[in-house]
C-alpha cells in the first residue's frame, strides 16, 4: 500500500461522530473546503440536485439546536451546514428520485474531509422527520420546493470523542449469503 | 493544510465513477479493505444495520450483469459488492428507520477507499427499484428480511474514466436562503 493508499483507509477509520467542541469558530475558508468536498459526491444520473446552508451566526446556531432534542450541539459548535435537496432541479423522465442517497453520500464526504482538516462534526439526521425539517427549513428560510436532509454540527473538537471498531466478520458474505 | 489533509481531500476529489475495467480479479484482501471502510461509516443511534455481500465468481457477476440494465459493467468487473440492510436487527422504540442512509454512506466509503487503492467503483442503485432489487435477492440468495441497497462493480481502471468538476457557487448559501 502507498502513503496515500495509508492514509486515506486510516482517515476513514478515525472519522467520529464529534459531538463536543471548545467553541472556537470555524473559518469560511474551512466550510468551503467542506462544501467542496460535498459537492463531489456521486449523484445518482449525474443530476447534482443538492444545496447547501452554511451557518457560522451564533444566534441561528442557537436557534437551530434549541428545536433539535438530538442536535444540542449546535450550542458550542463553530458553525453547521445543512444539506438540502432542491426538487426544483429537473430529474429525468422515468427515473427514480434518489435525491437524498446523493445527499447521504454528501454528508459522509463532509465529514470524511472535517476528520483530515482535524475538525469534528456529526451526521444529525433531518430527513425524513417532518417536524425536525420545519424547525430548520423556518430558521434558515429554504423555499418549498427544497428539502433539508441532514445538519452537520462542526467545530474544534475537544478531544473526548473516539472512533469506534465497528468492524464484525460476521456481516461480510462471501459469494453469496 | 497538512499532507494529510491534502491527500484526502484530493481522493475525495479524484474520485469517480469508473465504467472501464481491464477485466484482472480483485483480491480478496483488497476486497476485506474496502468492506473495513463500509463498516466504518457512521450509522444512526450506532444502530449498525448493515451486511456485505462480496462477489468474486464469474458467473454470479454474468448473471448479476444480464439482469441490471445500468451495471453491464460487472461483465469485466474483477468482482462487486453488494450493500444490504437487515432489518432483523432492532431498531431503538420510537426511532425512525434509516438504514438506507447508513447503506448510503457505506457505499460511499468503498469508493473513496477504492479510488485510494487505485481500484475502479461504480454506485449502482437497487433501492427502492423492486425489480432491480429481486434479481440481485435471487442471485445472491438473500433472505426476506435482508434489503439490497446498491451493487458496486469494482476492478482495474482502464484509465477512461476521469472525475467530474461538480463545484458550483450558487448553490452554496451563506446563513441562509
Amino acid at each position: 500500500m502507498t502513503d496515500k493508499t495509508t492514509i486515506v483507509l486510516e482517515n476513514i477509520q478515525s472519522r467520529k461522530s464529534v459531538r463536543n467542541f471548545t467553541g472556537e469558530p470555524v473559518t469560511k475558508a474551512c466550510l468551503l473546503a467542506l462544501l467542496k468536498a460535498g459537492m463531489a459526491a456521486p449523484s445518482a444520473r449525474n443530476r447534482q440536485p443538492l444545496a447547501f446552508v452554511a451557518v457560522t451566526e451564533r444566534n441561528i446556531l442557537h436557534a437551530l439546536g434549541e428545536g433539535l432534542p438530538f442536535t444540542k450541539m449546535l450550542f458550542k459548535a463553530g458553525a453547521c451546514i445543512v444539506v438540502c435537496g432542491d426538487s426544483s432541479i429537473d430529474l429525468q423522465a422515468g427515473a427514480t428520485d434518489l435525491w437524498y442517497q446523493d445527499a447521504a453520500a454528501a454528508t459522509e464526504n463532509i465529514l470524511l474531509a472535517a476528520e483530515a482538516m482535524r475538525l469534528g462534526a456529526v451526521w444529525s439526521a433531518l430527513y425524513p422527520m417532518a417536524e425536525r425539517e420545519n424547525h430548520v427549513r423556518k430558521l434558515v428560510k429554504l423555499p418549498s420546493e427544497v428539502k433539508p436532509f441532514s445538519i452537520i454540527p462542526i467545530g474544534h473538537p475537544t478531544g473526548q470523542d473516539q472512533p469506534k471498531d465497528k468492524f464484525k466478520a460476521e456481516k461480510i458474505h462471501w459469494e453469496r449469503w
